[in-house]
């Protein structure tokens, strides 16, 4: 028999988990604040919990995933007893210190615990190339392996620190909201001019295929500190930089987010970096204003 | 035998187009500012020249790469009535005024004129799957799009406006510089914690992946103004911002540069997009602040 879980919090995301261990076939608890998001589940076999100390005591392994961490801590403080002993792993989203707070936490009640986070959305959850990550607790985490491997195939314990998924789930989503807001400033300007945004689509995704191809370059320049030879220069970048503020205008687009990213560059060049890599801004991120 | 070309402007990108051109077999004629530059071309078989007049009269398609339209102009002037009747190929990046400037001077002087965009790096040229694009002079470019392709197999006309290129390279580029300050500051977090800048590659890529699956929905919504069954709400986005301000704290990056992304968040659930997709941002950049 497949080990029995437990799932706390059916937004979104949660839904989405509790029904992949479904279709795995483990043993499925669900709880939900508002209990009416439970219904569409338990049609597929889960069973609700009505509080969430029956949800926690019904299984060896608890996954939440609410909204925050704070959220998390409060729906999970009434039943610290009952998760003694048991395997709990978050999957909401936050800060690494508030991992490391709901671990702290979880130690004091001698509760098992791993950090997780999944870096995709709901419709990927269970697909043999999702990626999950877990920071925490080596020994618990080889104990639930499998079942863990129910939510995506791509699952990796990323070290014994409880706050290291939350680290690495924000240092990669760090480039979601702006490059988001970059592709939405360019559909208002192919707009501007009468055409779909819809044409922008696989220039966009080529062109993110590209710089995914060259961010092991950028990394190692990171890694190693040298920027002496640039593939793509700040100097390049800053160059464009009229022609970006240009841009904005004739796209009747608010420019002012690209004010502080120009900034950097010319601070870049301030501190000597105008014929090195772009990735030398890093070192600038680094250094206060 | 293969078209003869012309390039001028012999940097790290106009090298490669000449280079790319040379190993299709065609007669390459090759001209840049500082003379040096041509000489390893020459010992590839490139034709140098010493002035643009006689590197122009030396081929019916005569491509340009230098850094900036400004620059182009300035060059091609004195060879102006070299160049009447010639295919005039911009390669530079720049804005879509100065694509339209450069159409209108070429077409004073019976210039035949397309203005394209290589979206890629200097690797990448000559390769079968290298986007390149361009606007402009339909027949002009069926003449010419045999040779184009030595240059990147992936190789589209965008329709008969000559700065059709500038506009879709200028709105697909502006995801570069965001999504790569995101990624340098993910950089000086793992730094931070004395982890590789390179162990976040392999994630970002994957994230990369994710963000491309997910714009058809993104530019779905965006044409069709219905942002009301969002994936991804203004709201979700809104919930991390105090988590992100804490990373680039923790991180010790400077987090200012996040600043005006959160305000356009702020600015998006004060005009009732909170519980709409984060598309809807699309609105907000369109409407002064
Ligand atoms: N959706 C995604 O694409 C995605 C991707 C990766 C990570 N995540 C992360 O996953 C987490 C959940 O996201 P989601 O998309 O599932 O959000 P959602 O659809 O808004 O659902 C939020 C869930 O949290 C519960 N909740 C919030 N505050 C609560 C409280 N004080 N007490 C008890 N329950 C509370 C809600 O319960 P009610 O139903 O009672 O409101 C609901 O179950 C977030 O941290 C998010 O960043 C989401
Ligand atoms: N490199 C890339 O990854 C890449 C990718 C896509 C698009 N592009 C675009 O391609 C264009 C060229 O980029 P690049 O990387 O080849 O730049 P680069 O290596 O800096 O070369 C610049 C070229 O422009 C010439 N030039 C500049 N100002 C001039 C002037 N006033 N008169 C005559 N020649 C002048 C330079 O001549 P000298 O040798 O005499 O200085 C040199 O040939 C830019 O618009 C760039 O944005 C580049």
């Amino acid at each position: 028999m497949q080990m029995p879980v437990t799932v706390l919090g059916l937004g979104s995301m949660g839904a989405a988990l509790a029904g992949a261990f479904l279709d795995a076939g483990h043993p499925t608890t669900v709880w939900n604040r508002t209990a009416a998001r439970a219904t569409p589940l338990a049609d597929r076999g889960a069973h609700p919990s009505a509080t969430v100390v029956d949800a926690v005591t019904a299984s060896p392994l608890v996954i939440t995933c609410l909204t925050t961490f704070d959220a998390t801590m409060k729906t999970l403080e009434p039943a610290a007893a009952a998760l003694g002993g048991r395997i709990l792993v978050t999957l909401n989203s936050g800060a690494p210190a508030e991992a490391r707070r709901t671990a702290a936490w979880a130690a004091e009640h001698g509760i098992r615990f791993l950090g997780g986070a999944i870096k995709n959305v709901p419709a990927a959850v269970g697909l043999p190339d999702t990626l999950l990550y877990y920071g925490g607790d080596r020994a618990a985490f080889d104990e639930v392996e499998p079942a863990l491997r129910a939510l995506g195939g791509d699952t990796v314990h990323l070290g014994d620190e409880p706050d290291l998924a939350a680290l690495y789930e924000m240092a990669v989503g760090g480039t979601l909201l702006p490059a988001l807001v970059g592709f939405f400033q360019g559909a208002a300007a192919v707009q501007a001019r009468g055409l779909e945004a819809s044409t922008l689509v696989p220039y966009t995704v080529k062109w993110l295929e590209m710089i995914a191809s060259v961010l092991p370059v950028f990394a190692g320049e990171i890694d190693s500190g040298d920027y002496s030879r640039p593939m793509s220069s700040v100097g390049i970048f800053a160059a464009g930089m009229e022609a970006e503020r240009e841009f904005a205008t004739e796209a009747g687009v608010d420019g002012a987010w690209l004010a502080p990213l120009h900034d950097l560059l010319r601070r870049a060049i301030q501190e000597g970096h105008g014929e090195h890599s772009v990735a030398a801004l890093t070192e600038v991120l680094k250094t206060p204003a």
